[in-house]
């Protein structure tokens, strides 16, 4: 949640969150209250409940936070002492609220909201009453351990939303309505895109036939288009002597998400890669570079692996094991702005090609009042610095994050906005001082001197896997045509058209096109209405007179039938379909 | 060495092995014999020396050779009781010998060969006398264990070869020479293909762009060839729970090379993949399939783990990890034959398209009188019936090898001859049924009956890698210009000539060609002569009349200058090259 981004928001959501607690309180005696704070879209809030509650009691709590709010009660802020307020929650059996207090900063008040004869500690703001709160709606309940750690007690959490208007609700609740439609989970499966197996293991997805053809797509317009700019391609294995990562610091610093070891003799103790880049400054140092080899971009389809909390893995969004779209450049310091504006327009042309135009620019810098970063100060404002110029030559809004960048170096992530407006942190670059530095990565420069370069890592998908579930969900699988999996469906209306059918699909496969024969002994309905559930971007009847006269009756996907073609025509117009912007 | 082909270059080597154990028994009194194989090319004897001996001593055993093959002495034919056999030779001080009489079989005579005042025990057959062998030359020596177990002394094994003519020796050790320069793990490191890392691991080749590119060459090559086949891409992880590969069996038959396993917390062990069937059987499995669905071919270029001893590994012929062009085809028993004929006519078309024409086929079944075999007799034999009625039908010579299939069902090896007449054993084509057995697999058939498919394995480059090393040897590095990494090299004459040929390269790239420009400030003549070494297949070379004109000069590889050509001239020109059969 943005604070400043929207404040009647923001007290309409933490108030509704107040109601809730109220209506909880009133409807189960003995209740403690633990936090309750707005968050996108709504709100939460967290109860240790003296007896169970389910999805099936939100009806009645709903209908006690409505009977709360058409009593138009006034919110009212109140302030205690520490210890004032230390012993009245204690007193009113309130434990968590009382841990509380001790997190509240010394400077600062301790205030109480109050509504009716229901009070909550509350830093606000809020709504003036209840009356304002009318536009909200439960909408499902989660376990969270109080303070999120499992050695505490589960708590039971209650999801909720909240909006100014009933129009922004109902929007909201179709939005979600729609999400559930598209998720990628049910869509993968329908489409045949991917699936697991628990005997090959959690969070590592197994890639059915188009879905493969999908990632082939992207990995393709992806090698193009880097090629086109100067990328270097290179294949790496998928594991590493310990060595390596001891060196990298990953054994050290991302220990806890990498699988466990594979212990051999000594000395030959192999780790499944967690990432690309000391493979690939394995590859840059295998040379004497000179500053006139800069920029060296090397690129891989790196599958990397890291050992997630198996609780955690949610279909695409986290995985155990993904493709990277990764790359190491490798630059000197006077070439780092320029590569960097390089990088971002590869990542906007990206995102404009897969349909992905709502997205925000966010740069991470480094907090100047914590110590954790390494590096020169010179090195960080430089970088930083050429960060921002970057961005602001190429005329984009940007926000700036302040000790969101890595202990390493600043970087930029771009927020993608999904067709449901949510929001999907996608390619991220980053400039990193560190690993040249532990790798002693050198060029000659100009001067006949060693150097050190500076490295980007960037990805423009990020994970192919997650880019393709945001891409599903984006689209309700109902891809354009030049990512589609299969373009086209040839269905021959007749058992004697399959043959004519089968040539044409041959016709389009040598033309570049992904085009498969539905000639089953099915009525011809039923193959239209199969290809349109696989969401298949056009069909191809053909009969007897399609025969006649080389045609095929072309049907797309949202234009309906547009007659019929020759084959001739029918691929110029695919060509035309698949390049379209 | 195939005995029965070559009869006269059989007794040739196996005599010339006698001649080397003769001379040394001359120089180093107190040697002890062990074998003296005629092999592929030449021989080997394994001594235990009462001193040491290296090449730089085979001047001197050759000359005793000499010596003894000027004399004409006559190869004798005598035969022993195995008792009065065993006490000659334990009294000539040979415990070897006497070992090795234990191995023959009771029926068959102890005969041994006279030279001389030397002898052997040997079954022959020899050339009538030494001076028969004329062309013989000492190649190099190796430490063999006696019998090949490390448990045994470790012997000097000497390696010679022995022709019928001098024309024939002086051509092999051509060849030898030849092969030498063209060894692919020399050429690979000066033409930049790949690169090996200690701090990754021995045996895990890293590839460097111009490896890069060819390996994608080849992989389009191949994936376009199976999508017209009808061919399903699928993509899984390099990893599976150790449960896969206990229902597989390959953690059991296959233990000693699979990976240290990766052993996380109670059910989650994982598996670093030895080889991609269980990820293809899951997919299959993944959904009821019907006979009208089969064959069902799923096909992957999927990267693979062996632990191979570090001692074993070899440039590419023998590594930790590769990537297999692999495909499991899951068929009924009657679509058994068409199917591995269609797979054997994509073997013989990959291996034309790579211009390896010299190959033979081997098909290798079962040995009746082994009980290793599983699956019924039936089975078994209409598996190989089908194999050799493909064979035959596709008109194709090929030799019957009994015993060489593997348990689970017999196959089919390409052995290919390279430009040098080495062979490699490269493409295979396995038929199986253990895993569907195993997996359980299904399918319904018309009977509407369940029905176990049977499973091909097979992969027409075998390993990607190990055939690039072939391919590096056999086209010394000059690649065909297909699949040359760099097809083209642009020559600006001078520096005001460089923007011209980068719009030439760009053009080149939009026509799918992979070319570069070399504007270095460098003499012409030095930069061809890179081009050169780089074995670049075309250099084209401009200056100003190209500019005015539209042209460029054209120099290709073997044909030299083929004069001025307009741009669009050279592209068609180049489209012409790159589909040359």
């Amino acid at each position: 949640m943005n604070e400043g981004a929207n404040d009647a928001l923001y007290k309409v959501r933490h108030s509704a969150a107040h109601l809730l607690a109220q209506a909880v309180g009133e409807l189960y005696p003995g209740v403690k209250y633990a936090i309750g704070p707005p968050i996108e879209d709504g709100f939460y809030y967290d109860f240790d409940l003296p007896e169970p509650l389910g999805e099936g009691d939100f009806e009645r709590i709903e209908a006690k936070m409505r009977e709360f709010a058409t009593q138009d009660l006034a919110l009212e802020r109140s302030e205690l002492s520490r210890e004032e307020a230390k012993v009245l929650l204690a007193n009113l059996g309130q434990p968590y609220k009382v841990e509380l207090i001790d997190d509240i900063p010394d400077e600062e008040a301790i205030s109480f909201y109050r509504q009716g004869d229901w009070a909550d500690l509350c830093r606000g703001p809020h709504v003036p009453s209840t009356g304002h709160l009318k536009h909200f709606k439960l909408l499902h309940t989660a376990g969270a351990y109080w303070r999120g750690s499992e050695k505490n007690k589960m708590l039971t959490r209650i999801y909720g939303t909240a909006w100014e208007s009933q129009a922004d609700l109902d929007d909201y609740l179709n939005r979600l309505e729609e999400a559930k439609k598209r998720d990628h989970r049910v869509l993968g499966r329908e489409l045949g895109l991917f699936m697991f197996s628990q005997d090959v293991g959690a969070g590592l997805p197994l890639w059915l036939p188009k879905g493969a053809m999908l990632r082939d797509t992207l990995v393709d317009f992806m090698k193009n288009e880097q090629l086109k700019r100067g990328y270097l391609p290179v294949v790496t294995p998928h594991i590493g002597n310990k060595r390596l990562y001891m060196k990298s610091g990953h054994l050290k610093n991302y220990n806890t998400k990498i699988f466990p070891l594979m212990e051999g003799s000594e000395d030959e103790t192999y780790v499944l890669k967690p990432m690309n880049c000391p493979h690939h400054i394995m590859i840059y140092a295998n040379e004497l570079r000179s500053y006139r080899d800069l920029p060296v971009r090397l690129a891989e389809f790196g599958t990397v692996y890291r050992y997630e909390q198996t609780g955690e893995l949610t279909g695409m969004l986290r995985v155990r094991g993904f493709t990277h779209d990764d790359s190491h450049l490798f630059v000197t310091p006077e070439q780092l702005e320029d590569e960097f504006r390089y990088v971002i327009d590869l990542m906007l042309f990206t995102l404009k090609r897969l349909g992905l135009h709502d997205y925000r620019v966010r740069v991470g810098v480094r907090d100047p009042k914590d110590d954790k970063y390494i590096g020169s100060d010179e090195n960080w404002e430089a970088a930083q610095r050429a960060i921002i110029n970057s961005v602001e030559s190429l005329g984009m809004d940007y926000e700036i994050s302040v000790g969101d960048a890595a202990f390493y170096g600043p970087k930029l992530d771009l927020m993608v906005r999904d067709a449901l407006r949510r929001e999907w942190q996608m390619g991220t670059v980053q400039v990193d001082y560190n690993l040249p530095e532990r790798f002693e990565l050198e060029y000659v420069g100009e001067d006949g001197q060693r150097h050190r370069p500076i490295m980007i890592h960037r990805a423009p998908f990020g994970s192919l896997d997650r880019m393709i579930g945001l891409l599903v969900e984006h689209y309700a699988g109902a891809f354009p045509f030049w990512l589609a999996p299969q373009q086209v469906s040839l269905i021959p209306i007749a058992d004697r058209h399959v043959g004519y059918a089968k040539e044409v699909q041959e016709r389009l496969r040598v033309a570049g096109f992904r085009a498969a024969t539905d000639g089953r002994n099915e009525k011809m309905g039923k193959r239209i209405r199969e290809a349109e559930m696989q969401k298949v971007p056009v069909m191809l009847v053909m009969g007897d007179r399609d025969i006649e006269n080389g045609t095929v009756s072309v049907r797309r996907r949202g234009e309906g039938d547009l007659g019929a073609k020759t084959v001739e025509e029918a691929i110029a117009l695919f060509g035309e379909w698949r390049d379209a912007p």
